[in-house]
């Protein structure tokens, strides 16, 4: 019996930055063996990027770390023909491959999808992309930020008169990679039945624009536009109450409920002006403000006890530093510690999803670059001096 | 063999509103046979919401239409016992349940996991949560941005001096509904190795927890908080020229570049008081202020051609409304139409995975209330009689 769900499935892993590694992290999350490869020396180009200007233990990336868990890394340089080989191996009896060059460039090296399948007929060969395999923008940059800023997503938030709003976290990336996972799963299911492999696209534009889905339903069917309220409503397609409102101490944030329910939460009965849902709508940004005015009369949990003694949907707004003393936070260990061989012992976001037969675990640290490049290359075959040879040729680089 | 990767799948679904109607979504648009239970007359409460106070058609939602095809539906009190006989036929065969009441309420109604694995051992069967399936938190309200607010992800967005900055569209939402798909499909693969279905749990809260993990990594272990910028640098721990810039006729987004290719670009070698990344971090605002005086100067085709002749990672920043016309867009046809039984014919955003041997497809639209209830039952053993006298009794709605 197996004790993962993905225990037994083994990915071949060429990608680097975020939306890749984050995909093939949940597939190791779930048990799958993750064989990551990297650029001898430097590896993978999110390990030079951070945050402030600022790293961790000796030159470790914030970036890079929290998505690399439960993978090895084999330093490898593609270009070279004994190191491909070496490659061509481990590609022999991948169950999943993925890949985010630009497209074109692993066909160039002998390692795109027809490749593989000639000598792995089973392969699940996942190419993610920034803009898609094809069409006008193929040889255009495609990254986060770019793409939120293509597909709308960076007028869906912030105020009236506020310039585009880009969200402040990777979103396209991580959509991204939720559905490289959600299409290479589906896929391996397929197999399961058929024996059958297949080619598997997936891009950070049509990731994007499915998260806009009832946006744009809107938009195209309605024929209206989104207009950003000029105050703390949360949605462009909203009325009042729904937003987040400050209050003696902090921010509160209230959802959808009866709005007698908040009249009486409130304790003004002028707020009766406003019965009507279409001019809840109309005058959303004139009733946060009254809204507003009264929550900043008390503190969050003040109103959190009136409030939600009337089952009123409404929950206090942290900031990310605050995060993880929520008791709920800690009743559900979404947080754990990891040991990293150079970082120390470092905080990080547990498994989100819990699997009763099989849950996921975490069996080891992001990698160094190379740490495993003895141990894979063994595995697949090559004798402790055919490793030696590589690495004196420079070609790969082993810890 | 099999023309769709989840084509024998069956799903018996539970679930309204969005997190999980678009997970089953997923699983319909690669061939699963979701199966959505709703409550008779009314139906998914999230049938009743929409933008603007406006509806199409006759009272058909935005919110709603955008999320459920691909789905059967099947208007059934559960609350009546043959009803839930009739119920309990499907679950008898179900491969995957969803369902997201709030914790307990299906174990109350006899629909639990312990009921269904009695009659059903295989059965992976998911709930999803708002803030998880116990804790303190267990009997509270949880919504998206509720979550949101909470996970601290609404002062990841924004300037300094906003308040929390919620993101527009359904962040915590569509996480877990991605997270549902994850968390099923790996489940089912180990399912098919090993015949053992399980429980799994998914929650909004951990969901967004985890597409924050650099940030929160970045926190609990640089031991520093993000501020946000001034200006519109687009990540608080970025620093220029990262961000979007007014140009004469819109807005250019600009990703992360080798800084000198942007003062060529730009054309103005007075940026070079900025080479130095440090300086780009903690200068950002001011930086940000000069070059948008320059970018405003031209349009954004200028700006792009200048730019991307030099591979500078730049690109357009569209509205929502100009998305569907993008040349890319239309190439990778990222948006199709579908006759919706009352809304018409209606565009929606198309299947954003490309599987080469098991193509995803629309094969139906949203479903009206109880549009499949008597071809369900029917397939699931009920006589036409016992169809009758169930709508007869007013505990179920068959068009």
């Amino acid at each position: 019996m197996n004790t993962q769900a993905l225990q037994d499935v083994r990915v071949l892993d060429f990608t680097q930055l975020l939306q890749g590694p984050y995909a093939t992290q949940m597939l190791g999350d779930l048990g799958a063996d993750v064989i990551k490869i990297e650029k001898p020396g430097t590896g993978d180009l999110y390990r030079s990027m951070t945050f402030f200007n600022e790293w961790l233990g000796d030159g470790e990336s914030p970036c890079f770390v929290p998505w690399n868990r439960n993978k090895r890394s084999l330093a490898i340089d593609l270009k070279d023909p004994a190191a491909r080989e070496a490659v061509l191996r481990i590609a022999a009896k991948a169950d999943i491959v993925v890949e985010n060059f630009r497209p074109g460039v692993l066909d160039k090296l002998g390692l795109g999808y027809e490749a593989l399948r000639a000598i792995n007929p089973g392969v699940i060969y996942c190419s993610a992309t920034g803009w898609g395999a094809d069409g006008p923008y193929v040889k255009r940059p495609g990254q986060d930020l770019l793409v939120q800023g293509l597909a709308g997503a960076t007028f869906a938030s912030g105020r009236r008169d506020d310039g585009p709003v880009a969200i402040g976290t990777a979103l396209s990336d991580q959509l991204g990679a939720l559905h490289i996972v959600y299409a290479v799963l589906a896929a391996l299911y397929h197999r399961t039945r058929t024996g059958e492999g297949q080619r598997v696209e997936v891009n950070l534009l049509q990731s994007v624009l499915a998260f806009q889905a009832q946006d744009f339903f809107t938009v195209q069917n309605l024929g209206r536009s989104f207009e950003r309220p000029a105050s703390g409503i949360a949605h462009p397609g909203n009325g009042a109450p729904f937003g987040i409102y400050r209050t003696a101490d902090g921010h509160l944030s209230i959802a959808m409920n009866p709005w007698e329910k908040i009249v009486a939460a409130l304790g003004d009965e002028s707020l009766h002006l406003y019965d009507d849902p279409q001019v809840r709508y109309d005058r959303r940004d004139e009733i946060y403000f009254e809204i507003e005015r009264i929550t900043a009369t008390r503190t969050t949990n003040e109103w959190l006890a009136t409030m939600l003694a009337l089952d009123i949907w409404c929950a206090p707004v942290l900031r990310q530093e605050q995060v993880a003393d929520d008791p709920q936070v800690r009743h559900l260990e979404a947080f754990t510690e990891v040991d990293h061989p150079k970082a120390g012992r470092v905080k990080v976001v547990n498994i989100p999803v819990k699997l009763s037969a099989t849950p996921g675990a975490i069996r080891r640290p992001a990698p160094l670059v190379g740490e495993h490049t003895r141990e894979v290359l063994m595995e697949y075959g090559l004798t402790p001096e055919q490793v030696d040879a590589l690495v004196a040729s420079g070609k790969v680089t082993a810890l």
